[in-house]
């Protein structure tokens, strides 16, 4: 379970040696308490660290590994910004990865995994493709946008990604406004027609049954609502005038077609890059390349019942399925599926609970 | 509005010459008779045509065009049958396709694709490519497993192709256990544990606004329960002793990844092709189709919150979507894209409230 006092340890490391700016101070003295629900390092083998530029609100998550695991992918967002991507696909012949890191910036931020990847080269992790001295460690990155929020020149670098990899540990995982859901913001379409969003962060959630752990951690940054998925009630989003009442974006969006309305009115601010939801799902069980490609697909049905709407134009989502292939029972994928969507949906949700809110962007339990 | 003449209509025009097996004389006897939510032929330009064989449920629903349409794709289903569903990715230089076919079953139902083909042929309908007296028709076929029901030697044919091209029509498209839904079915994945399925069927809704329509028609045929979409309540599935009460799947796996219980209990039938949900959303805004990829992306985020789980191992899940380039609207891919999801979600509720049940299959009617 996460402590506060885990978390306010967390926050001190991650702040440690910097001044506070506005931005993190808020976060730091409205720090989350809500009991965990589980964390990614459910999954042996498996640690997070997450590292903020306490400049402005942004920063990075480092996922590393004991041994290599096994990735897949589903890419259904419509920008994602990502890195060695492309590898997880079935085809193409590695099998593992060594380190994947989540980090803000949008695509410029991804010059942060150089700095995970010399992290586990100073580790000797990698892979030895027999040149002398040298190991390859193979690390995939993903990016969300949160320039929009203080001086978009200040992003994730390699320094503050290999404090991220310092500060990994198999502890559970700091939920909110943290590491690379320290600038994550929702229901961001209508702020030109002066409806606010609100702030997000990052979520985790293991769901275990018997020797077999299915985790997910998610940060999210969507364009769209998020929702609670069993009773489809919106729980943050855009805000109407009031500042406090959800405009619902899906309604919005609908009355939106009607070209006969203002053209002012139908503003949408969904350019590509803007929002993305990332999620990352990790299991002990045994599957390959292919599976986990197959299992990312159907997680991704999860945030697809807890952001509404999802894959938006402006939405670059990554869903990314990790194996630390610890055990191998008798288990369908579709039960791993549908418990990867279900850790998936929860874990957005908590992403928004935990968050802590900015100047112009309240969290969830600021409005309560 | 669809009436319950043009139902019967419908129906004894798809009979008309045969003998009326019990299958479809249970389905003509408790003709759906709800209120239309509009239909896929509120598109201008689209006709639709079921067919049935009644011998035994299975049946095939042709979607024809007064011109060419642009179309895209998404296969995030596990298996999907397709037919010349490849040459929708936007890397082919193909714009244009001529019809398109849903079928009952299996792969083997592909076959019937032809009829499509020489029906259009017959009438001059495809690519002029310089060869005389030659058009040639591009019909993407998609199918869905019903080879459960009755005698699955029984497939739809070329001839029965021919004939749901011959009835379409611009009328409100039948909904229920008709055509591609005459066999469909939902919640079977745990038939061996002596939980029974339900009924499935075809389901249509449009959504206007202004002069934009956006359509759905879906035939649900998932392993998965269907659930509305709006509240996350279970309408349809897998069935308890009681044969009334939903065991709710999506809980029952995550029971099932507790390998400590006798691997009797954990028993799945979700082998490839015994389920899927095939989505067709149609609209009469131009988009190009890299565009209408992405809307095909965003549009399966509907299915995923009207049916749980989605994408099973035994889903070939498939959503193909059509622009009759009506008009050229300023509106957003992202508008477009969250109405179609909507649209979707509500067609799969409606094929379940509007199929008619069979023996060991009881529709959502029978249960109230």
């Amino acid at each position: 379970m996460a402590s506060r006092r885990h978390f306010a340890r967390q926050c001190s490391s991650i702040l440690a040696g910097a001044a506070l700016a506005p931005w993190s101070a808020a976060a730091a003295s409205r720090a989350a308490v809500t009991p965990s629900a589980g964390s990614l390092t459910d999954v042996p083998g498996i640690r997070v660290g997450h590292a903020v530029d306490p400049r402005r609100p942004t920063g990075c998550t480092a996922i590393l590994f004991d041994g290599p695991v096994t990735a897949g992918v589903d890419y259904d967002g419509s920008a994602p910004g990502e890195m060695l991507g492309v590898m997880l696909q079935p085809v193409s012949p590695l099998q593992h990865i060594h380190g994947l890191l989540l980090t803000g910036g949008g695509p410029m931020g991804l010059e942060a995994v150089a700095g995970v990847v010399r992290h586990l080269e100073a580790n000797n992790v990698g892979y030895d493709w027999g040149i002398p001295n040298v190991r390859i460690p193979i690390v995939v990155g993903a990016v969300i946008d949160d320039l929009g929020l203080g001086d978009g020149r200040i992003r994730p670098d390699a320094a503050l990604a290999i404090r991220a990899c310092e500060t990994a540990s198999t502890r559970p995982v700091a939920e909110g406004s943290v590491g690379v859901g320290a600038g994550a913001t929702v229901g961001k379409m209508f702020r030109s027609r002066g409806f606010g969003g609100m702030k997000g962060g990052v979520g985790t959630v293991a769901i275990r049954s018997g020797d077999v752990v299915v985790a997910a951690l998610c940060v999210v940054n969507a364009a769209g609502d998020i929702l609670d998925a069993k009773t489809g009630r919106i729980v943050a989003g855009a805000r109407g005038a009031d500042g406090r009442t959800f405009i619902d974006s899906a309604a919005q969006l609908q009355r939106d077609l009607d070209t006969t309305r203002p053209r002012a009115d139908r503003r949408l601010d969904d350019q590509p890059f803007r929002a993305t939801t990332l999620t990352v799902i990790a299991t002990n069980v045994a599957l390959d390349k292919t599976s986990l490609t197959k299992l990312a697909m159907m997680a991704n049905t999860g945030p697809a019942r807890a952001i509404n709407p999802y894959h938006t134009n402006g939405d670059g989502d990554q869903v990314i399925t990790l194996s630390t292939a610890r055990i191998t029972p008798s288990v369908s994928l579709t039960a791993l599926g549908a418990a990867a969507a279900e850790a998936a949906a929860q874990a957005i949700r908590r992403g928004v609970e935990q968050a802590t809110g900015l100047d112009g962007w309240p969290a969830m339990r600021d409005l309560r």
